[in-house]
């Protein structure tokens, strides 16, 4: 196998063929490749995981984010673990992966599809029947399968999205919910790359998000790869923006939506649903069924992942605030279910009352998959 | 006189005594110095305005801000290119005064504070008997006349909404409207100071106000050297901030109150009113009777700022989108006053129906300033 370049390398070609779609992480060969996210927009370096640490400190430092995009990292994640061990025995590997579940699928609380993901990759490796190798190869096959549903569902849902949406040329996103973010085009802005193939995208508008900015570094800057038109704003300049009459529709991803419909998602996101209501707009999240967690009742029942002041007081090298500066820093919040238009789900737009609708999409979405 | 120290020069203590309160702008023999609030917090930095060009590029690079402070600066701004003219006749004095007033009063077009003051220093020369020295005296004296003016207007404001808000002790604010935007204590700023001295205030939910973090960099820096207990949000922190019952009333500034009450301010406001308003909390702003602008019938008829996209482009040094990013950049935006739960003033706490409530305060003010 070929030298890989080290994460700080800038390898723009080198993984990816020029001109093919950016690829939030994929497989290669005994290890997960990710973009690091941390460095866009200014170098695009990818990061070979090569290790369990690797994997741990890539998802909680944020150099791989979005909810699927974790969860897919996850996966590979373990199996790659998987192979390091080198486990030739069934115990021995039933053992690894056990641990490899419980240390990968805690690294970020607030997401499911980190916990869900590797939990799948666990139960393909149980249900395995042999030795070690037989359980990776299981395991690798149970990775690989939520890597591509990821990207089918991304698919289906800018479709299902584009058909719900049809008269909204002018739609207001929040974070990064795209090809960053996920296995395939994404979410909330895969509608969006579904409604401008189709021609009837007139312009987004994107908030920056802060802490991290991951609306002005990174959906900026895929949007502007993919010759979408876009405009950024600071995050509050939203309500302006609605007012001014500049937005149509907001459609917003999902990290986890519980069973009742109120959905945990990037910090901002409930100011935004708010902002819809009193303007009259219609504000929908996308997100494949992985992100919905039927053991979760209600949005009051979501661990919120609180993240450290020194997100905050700066950004890049620069000090943002003094130094011993007082933060609170929540990195998610709740929005609740009664603020939400539509579910953008691959199996179609899920509407209220929730709990019946989100019941009964996971329950063909385990029909369809034989679970 | 003694050598000032230049714009570039860290000069605690060498301006201001140590431990004496800020001072965002200050007279200083023939010219005004202020705070170079672009290098907060990192330094203390105080940059003497010696020419008009200084004045202007103070202004409109966000050096002083605050509309206060903007009218205090430019209103010495004037005195201080009169000085330097040197024009010994009175028509000569008088020329240079109306350009002044053109030059100065338009550096920045939302806030009606500064041509106000600008307008009042070029009326006092105007009405002054005698040669060019005369008009200098009489402009010096509206000068520091609207300054002191302006610092009773706070300590007022202060009073004022510490009466009117005595149950609520978590106050949480946006951008910074406090001794760096003032020519006293502040507005919004000023009542949490006069609650924080009666022991009424628990602590201070301040927002960081992107692009420029007058929040982050100013308010917390100020807060910090008061001993003002409070805790920083990014702006999109919040809903979730009052979701989470961590406020019991909003209170920020006012850049251009119109005749109805609807007001411009710091992009975010409108925001904010929203959710306030969706929380079932007050939502006050606070601002001096020279904010009020009885000219502009309603908040459609404001001159919106809309800043450059570096602003957005970057923070510091380090890039945060890329660098042909799209970016809608307005400095303000309007907040209906149907949203507005009361307005402090100098005067108290001005109530609904608000076109007769300014109408009937602003002839008051004026009756008492004999104009």
């Amino acid at each position: 196998m070929p030298q890989l370049p080290s994460r700080t390398t800038p390898s723009a070609g080198s993984i990816q063929p020029p001109g093919s779609p950016i690829a939030a992480v994929r497989w290669d060969g005994d290890a997960p490749v990710i973009i690091d996210q941390r460095q866009l927009p200014g170098q695009l370096v990818h990061w070979r995981l090569a290790t369990v640490d690797d994997v741990v400190e890539a998802i909680q430092g944020l150099a791989v984010r979005g909810a699927p995009a974790i969860g897919i990292t996850g996966a590979y994640g373990v199996v790659s673990g998987l192979l390091a061990a080198g486990e030739q025995s069934r115990s021995g590997a039933l053992e690894t992966l056990a641990r490899l579940e419980s240390t990968i699928g805690t690294a970020r609380p607030t997401a499911v599809n980190l916990a869900a993901a590797v939990a799948r990759v666990r139960a393909a490796g149980e249900a395995a029947v042999g030795d070690g190798a037989a359980i990776v190869a299981a395991a690798l096959a149970a990775a690989r399968a939520i890597h591509e549903q990821d990207a089918s569902a991304c698919t289906a849902m800018g479709q299902h999205g584009r058909a719900e949406l049809i008269g909204a040329r002018r739609i207001l996103t929040h974070c990064n919910t795209g090809r960053l973010a996920t296995g395939g085009d994404g979410t909330a802005l895969g509608v969006i790359y579904a409604k401008h193939a189709a021609g009837e995208l007139e312009e987004v508008i994107t908030c920056e998000a802060r802490p991290l900015l991951q609306g002005g570094r990174l959906t900026a800057w895929e949007l502007g790869q993919a010759g979408v038109p876009y405009r950024l704003i600071v995050d509050d300049a939203a309500g302006a923006a609605m007012a001014a009459g500049m937005v149509d529709a907001v459609i917003v991803g999902g990290d986890r939506v519980a069973a009742d419909g109120d959905t945990a998602n990037k910090i901002g996101t409930y100011a935004l649903a708010i902002l819809a209501r009193h303007h009259g707009l219609p504000f929908y999240v996308a997100g494949p069924l992985t992100s919905f967690d039927i053991g979760t009742p209600d949005g009051g029942s979501i661990v919120i992942e609180e993240r450290a002041a020194t997100e905050v007081r700066g950004f890049g090298g620069t000090a943002t605030t003094p130094v011993d500066a007082r933060i609170w820093n929540p990195a998610f919040d709740v929005t609740p279910a009664t603020l939400i238009s539509g579910f953008i789900t691959e199996r179609g737009v899920l509407r209220a009352p929730y709990p019946q609708a989100i019941a009964r999409a996971l329950a063909e979405q385990q029909e369809v998959m034989g679970v």
